[in-house]
C-alpha cells in the first residue's frame, strides 16, 4: 500500500458547519443519488482537484433532535461506510477541537494528529483496559507537517464536550494535545481496512483554560472553520499523488 | 411493520463468553463464509428454531489487544452491518450488566429494557444535550415481561466499566435499573432501520453496592451468561410467529 500513490482522499467531518466551507472551497458536488446508501443519516460530497479524487462525508443530523450526529458512535458508523464504498488511498478526520495550551495550543491553530486514544472508556480488566484506551499512531507525516507549518500532538476522543475528573487524568496519561469526539472510534475503523488515517483539528476553546468549553466552541466554531478552510486546499495538493512514505 | 409476523431474529452480543452459551442451547452454527464480511470483526451463528431463522452476532476481537471488542462503537458498527446484512424483524441486544439494587436488581436477575439512555455523552449546548442523552424506548413487550416474569428498566450505556460522579448523576438522570456499555449504541442502529428493538440484561455487579465492578462482573460473568442461556429459548419461543403489538 505505501508504495501507492494517492489517487483518491475521504475526508470525514462531524458536523455541517465544519464541512460546507471545506466543500465550498473544493468545489463539490454532493453526491445525488447519495453515495452512503440510507438509512445512513451521512451526507458526502465529491469532486476532483490536484489531480486526484476528494470525497467530503459528514454524519448526517439526529432524526429525533436536528443537530448534527458526532460523537464516536455515528464517526464509525459513517467511516466504515465511507471507507467500504469510496475505497480511498487517505482518510483524514478534519474537524474542529479543544486543545491543551500546556501543549502549545491557541484558539485557530491547526494540529496534525501523531496518535490517537480515548479518555473516556475505563475498563480495569488486564487487556480491556489497553483496548479501551486503544491508541494508536496516525501515519507519520512530517514533510507534511513542515510544509504547512502545522503543530502536532495526540489526539485524545471522548463523547462529552467537557470533561469529568477521570476523563482529565486520563487525557494526561494520553498526552492529549486536541481532545475531541471523533478521530479515535475512525482510527479504529481505518485499522480494521488497513487504510492510512490523519487528523487535522483547529482549536475552538482551551482544555486547560478557564472557560466553559461550550461557551469557548461556540464562540470561535465559525473562525476555527474558516481556518479548516484555508488548510485544506494546501494539505490535499501536498498529499495529491504522493506515497504514504512522502508525507 | 408492525403487523408483520416475526420470522427472523438478530441477538446481538459483545463478548464470546456471552455469546458461546446462547450459540450452544439454540444449535446454531458459525456461518462460513462470514455473513459479516471482513474487514469486520463481527462472528456470526445461524440457525432455525422454533419455526423462524435466529442469527447471534457478536462484536468479535481486538485484533491489537486480543479481547472483546466492547463498547458503543463496535455494536453500533455491527448492529448496522448485521442489519442490513441479515434484514431481521427483531433485534434483541443480549448480554451482561450492572443492576441498580435500589431499582429492585440482584445478582442473576434477567432485565427486559423499557428504554435506552448514555449516562456518557454530556454536551451542554441546547439540542446537543439531548442528543447526547439520546433516551429511546424499547418496543413495549408487556406479554413477553409477565410470560418469563422479568423484571425491567431503563438501560443505560457508558464506554466505561466503572462510573464517573457525572456519569453516576446521568444514570440517576436516566433513571437507569441498568447500566451497560452498548444498547445505546444499538438503538441508534436500530431506529435509523426503524427495526424493532429489544435488550435482555443479566446482571453480574451491583453498580450502587460496595464492590468495585470489575472484581463482581469477574465473579458472575459464568453465572449470568448461564442465567441468560436459560432465558433465550423461551424468550425467543415467545417471540416466534407473533407480530410486534403482540408482544
Amino acid at each position: 500500500m505505501e508504495r501507492k500513490s494517492i489517487k483518491s482522499v475521504l475526508v470525514l467531518v462531524a458536523m455541517e458547519a465544519e464541512a460546507l466551507p471545506l466543500v465550498n472551497i473544493l468545489d463539490l458536488k454532493e453526491d445525488v443519488p447519495p453515495r452512503i446508501a440510507p438509512p445512513a443519516p451521512a451526507v458526502s460530497y465529491t469532486g476532483e482537484k490536484f489531480g486526484i479524487t476528494i470525497n467530503v462525508v459528514r454524519n448526517g443530523k439526529c432524526q429525533l433532535h436536528g443537530v448534527d450526529n458526532v460523537g464516536t458512535v455515528p464517526a464509525a458508523v459513517t467511516a466504515y461506510l465511507a471507507v467500504h464504498e469510496l475505497k480511498p488511498d487517505l482518510v483524514i478526520s478534519v474537524g474542529t477541537a479543544g486543545g491543551f495550551k500546556a501543549r502549545g495550543a491557541a484558539i485557530g491553530d491547526v494540529f496534525l494528529a501523531t496518535a490517537f486514544a480515548n479518555h473516556d472508556r475505563r475498563i480495569p480488566i488486564p487487556g480491556f483496559d489497553k483496548y479501551g484506551v486503544w491508541r494508536i499512531d496516525a501515519v507519520p507525516a512530517p514533510n507534511l507537517r513542515e510544509a504547512l507549518s502545522l503543530k502536532e500532538g495526540v489526539v485524545s476522543s471522548g463523547n462529552s464536550l467537557d470533561y469529568s475528573k477521570e476523563d482529565w487524568d486520563q487525557l494526561h496519561a494520553n498526552e492529549a494535545a486536541v481532545k475531541e469526539m471523533e478521530a479515535a472510534g475512525i482510527s479504529w475503523v481505518a485499522h480494521l481496512h488497513n487504510v492510512p488515517f490523519l487528523a487535522l483539528k483547529s482549536i475552538t476553546d482551551i482544555v486547560d483554560g478557564d472557560r466553559p468549553p461550550q461557551e469557548e466552541f461556540l464562540e470561535n466554531l465559525h473562525s476555527a472553520a474558516q481556518a479548516l478552510q484555508r488548510v485544506i486546499s494546501p494539505v490535499l495538493e501536498f498529499v495529491a499523488g504522493k506515497t504514504i512514505k512522502e508525507l
